[in-house]
């Protein structure tokens, strides 16, 4: 087995976490180089927000520890595909790279859905890097869907 | 001349708000019935948060009154038709009904570009009315931007 690069196991760290607090295990990390800038776990339900998906707190935590609103060189790293929400998020914020690691073709929204980084209306398209921890995470996501059937 | 509704009243107040703080002019408020709940004007540059449109922000401040995270029994009234980061939020919160004054041809995510709530990986479709209050909107939109240029 090749170890992870270490921002996506910090993510997966994450979602593990999210899990154990009965949230859906996604994790993220925002990094500037080769340093952590943030790292969010996924948390609607504990935080009462809808919008409290790993991906939206982690650019929002970012952005505040930068002191601005935009993200040109930072880089996302994800658990899972990001939805419509999250994309358009990493749009906003000028993410130069997204890395995910599995996909989700019920709600992703890179290379599924709308696929929003091809729309025209979208003003920013990041490098994206799909698959990385792709088992592990799915291997999280599965396990945690089956202990809540 | 017709007057507008009150909720969109309070909606084009906001954005006439963030218009004089230098943001982008787009207001929001979210209602439960005929409870105001939350009302917020767009401001990523302020706030140093490139999520912090009038949509996000007024359904975080809702969700976060209300103590839950699914707002399935209130309604959004917002000056510009939502990107596709607010039209995820929408569906993710579950939100019953948009009213939106202007469309935006180049960032809107309802009637253009993903046309995400007719999206399969769209979990959540509200009724959703357009135009109401949309010359308000879009004259204080074309102001702030020529004013501007």
């Amino acid at each position: 087995m090749f170890p992870l690069p270490a921002p996506m196991r910090h993510a997966l760290d994450a979602a593990t976490a999210a899990a154990a607090s009965g949230e859906v295990p996604v994790g993220a990390v925002v990094m500037l180089g080769d340093r952590i800038v943030a790292t969010a776990a996924n948390a609607p339900r504990t935080l009462h927000d809808p919008t409290a998906h790993a991906e939206m707190l982690a650019i929002r935590a970012a952005a505040a520890a930068l002191g601005r609103d935009r993200l040109e060189d930072c880089d996302l790293w994800v658990t899972l595909e990001p939805c419509a929400m999250c994309a358009g998020a990493i749009a906003h914020a000028r993410i130069a790279r997204v890395y995910y690691s599995a996909p989700d073709p019920k709600g992703g929204a890179v290379e599924h859905g709308p696929r929003f980084f091809t729309q025209p209306t979208c003003h920013h398209r990041p490098d994206v890097y799909a698959g990385i921890g792709e088992r592990e995470s799915a291997d999280l996501l599965r396990r945690f869907f089956a202990e809540r059937r």
